[in-house]
């Protein structure tokens, strides 16, 4: 049994990120938590944002969802969100960190990203996730068949249906596109579908690990 | 009226990367040639994958087809393949060539787009596409809007049909793919599908371009 | 016509970075603003530089030139910058955003580019400019002929009289390494005088773009 | 039970980038073999240093050594060297390859890399390990803690006893040199002595990896 | 007679980075300062870590150390940091400055790098230093041979004796892995021992530089 | 008194690259040869090109000229390049060489830069400079103050007389380019012309180096 925390800066962002393979370590036994910086209030009602998370992370199976208590869009990389984040990791222990890629044009993906670099420096692993819109340089090297969860990730996306308009055509094409994305990432790595991951860290536990 | 020129190292390479470009750019009177370096031969029949080929240029209203005669899997960066494109750019005078992208695991795509980068030094404009399956590291920088070809390139695309069983799960997949890609690349653009490109060189002619 | 925005962090930024490309839009007719986010007042009297910015943009012909009223040496690349570029992208609605290339040791330009990306994330394109002295890593990819203007650049730029001394040997040196840029760049592009760009971003429009 | 393949241009690449990594491997009942794409003939008498080679994978308990048959200094990235390592591919069929880093300034680890990546593309995982003198730029990503197995690491480098005097202070050097960086990687890895790799590609699965 | 200037974020990080070159400085007559920008109070007892401090710099006979008086763990790279260095670098006017490389995943070292950069715009020479543990992406580029000092840097590195337990298995282990890279660092450069720098920026003296 | 080596693949390379710092070597009594690996056949007579080449080198001050007897636009960076290189350097032992940049989309440059980073790996040093027409991304990090001999670099040049029509402009346009660049670099480097490098590796010595 491994612990897992998966970090985003707002709501949706982790389940647009890795849901799939969060719901895999579900599957798998493991513990899985959820830290969510902000909530999203600059893009939609926050009441409305919170609901919608919370839903989610009961649909993916979340043993606990916690939110940092930032606000949106002004998520930095220095001590007040690697506070936020240390704080759970101190909490959760996690074996494995899932956070959101750094080269994003987005502020607080960017910067939530560096900080769970700090935050996490004495975890095992760290992966970071590929935004859905704002990314602009990701090199896929960590692929995750999502073949047995990609049906719960399209259902858990969906759960975020207050994003209808937010400027790229509508909530509903940012899951078609994650959804595109899950097949070409697939084929890839030669299956179905999959998330792709750059690696911040990964302590490889050969006695562990990729066996049979 | 410009004249564009797409350069694969394999059948179905250009087609995968940007049909949809080139598409629109017969639709708007532009005249589009094709040079496909191999015949493929190291992954199908070459007599069948020449035959695809052809088909798929003459769905794609291409003004005209040329192999460059190099050998699959042997395809350098040197001296030769320069050679093989500098002919055919001598010969139609492109303003605009689409390459493949260089970060690419792929032998001949690498080196198929370092040759292009070397042969079109002259020209206003190269366009670096997106590779299907072999690609690592890519940028997207530039986005066409396939919107009105996406039906068309999906066709395109399925003219190769002996590439059936290539390894990553069939050629099925790898027009899944790609179709998951568009609406991935169209997602960051701001539309429905789009194909994303990294930017060679490009001469911004400001009095002509981007404008309305 | 089009509508474009070119950002700057100080007085004279936009004018080195990209003056001849700005005076050809309004050769064919665009509308160009300006937004510069301080008055340079950590590198000269700040009447005296806002004085200079504002007949400069005259001589460029600039539709309006907008102050953001951010502090001289302070630009973070942060929500308040964001916001100062959002309500001018909202206001004008840019075609197209000039705004300083990232990789700068200047802290304001860095953040500059880094804010313009956010900001500017709906627009169509984003292109980012050359610094003149603080620029370390720089692509040139986009490049602009600038044979019709430079003159008009040439005596644009000399309108930032007062910043005569500041470290680098005079602005008058500034000047000169400007042009002397022009020139490479021209070399480099195929032509007598160029300004070069990254990409941030580029919807390419095939049915406008390019053609003659 | 997993099969894993290392790849080496020379004697001993292998063995200094990767033996405790290996012997683990070994220790945990996989099945691991070798490939050494040249005997080095170009700094050793061939003689000598393939029987060095073979010493020290018997050291190491490798399941069999395979050579290239490729000549030294003379490694190309091409279809040649890609052959040989796919020839073996198909026959070991490896869950995971070891292969040189490649932004190397040494032609045969950076060619040796690449083809690598081309041969290995339908395996799970390709990590690639660093190399003693000749690379320049290494991102540390994934660290495997080498204390169990240091010591035999230690005493299978000395197996390459003719290396006494290559340009670079003598083959003692080298092996000191090993040694020193394993107790730098171990520190940034939180462990005592760790060996650390560039990512090619990696199949992360969930169900098997990383746990207790 | 030079003048050099060492920055770093906290109490040990010159010393673990550059204390080799620093000496070698000295034993040839040149004027060394140090600069340490907090001190380090977010792991150890602020009284302690500045007295630790004092020693070094003391044992490495550096002729003045000034602190930064700036907060442990909140060093940005925006003015205020850039400020603390300005100062000095107008006090001292260094000739070669040396500074935290960048691409770090502790905040502190990322930024006090940045900073540097901007507030030694003027100097002549910038150079890079490697850090122990937070270090993810290095470069090396300039090498010194520290064979004459190296004693010297284990004794003073020595002096951080309260730094006992930081969660990467102690300080004793920190310092062994700095020993460690000295060795490999070395056999790069085709010496014994030697510490490694990403280069910021090098004005190279041809008519002094490199003599015999 | 040092010895310096410059490689150029083509006739005039070494000159527009780093003929201001070559002269400026000369000045301060160390010995300067150059190594060419092509007689630039493929851009002019090769007579004159050599005759051309062997004037500038005399207008230098050169204590040797070698050409390499490569072809024109076929140098590789494979073994048979590298011996060329090794050849010489055996013969002159370089404490210092300069080479040509490596991201260069003229496939000679580029490969004569690897070739050179291999055939120097003993030396202490290994500059890159900066091409004229086809460098794409380069990173200026070292900088050289031509003061005292851009006029005679201005004058050397000129003696590439044959090139007057290369495609980009003619070579008096190169030439102007390349004095254009020297004023920007200057710019960058507070001073008033300077050729810039990027640097492969440099051995620094503090004893010697950089001081007064």
């Amino acid at each position: 049994m491994r612990v897992v925390l998966a970090v985003g800066a707002h709501p949706d962002d982790i389940e647009l990120g890795c849901a799939g393979s969060l719901a895999l370590h579900k599957m798998n036994g493991d513990r899985v938590y959820l830290l969510v910086l902000t909530k999203g209030e600059a893009s939609g009602k926050l009441e409305v944002r919170e609901k919608e998370c919370r839903k989610a992370a009961k649909m993916l199976g979340a043993d606990a969802l916690f939110f940092g208590g930032l606000r949106d869009t002004h998520v930095s990389d220095g001590r007040e969100t690697i506070d936020v984040i240390e704080r759970i990791v101190t909490k959760v222990k996690p074996d494995l960190i899932y956070a959101p890629a750094s080269k994003d044009t987005h502020q607080d993906h960017r910067n939530a990203g560096q900080a769970s670099m700090s935050a996490g420096r004495h975890c095992k692993a760290i992966l970071l996730y590929e935004g859905a819109s704002t990314q602009r340089d990701f090199t896929p090297q960590v692929f995750v068949d999502i073949d047995k969860t990609f049906k719960l990730k399209r259902w858990v996306t969906r759960a975020f249906g207050s994003q209808v308009n937010n400027g790229n055509g509508g909530y509903s094409h940012a899951v078609k596109a994650i959804e595109g994305l899950a097949k070409f990432r697939g084929y890839q790595a030669g299956v179905d579908v999959a998330e792709a991951f750059e690696v911040g860290k990964f302590i490889f536990e050969v006695e562990n690990n990729h066996g049979r």
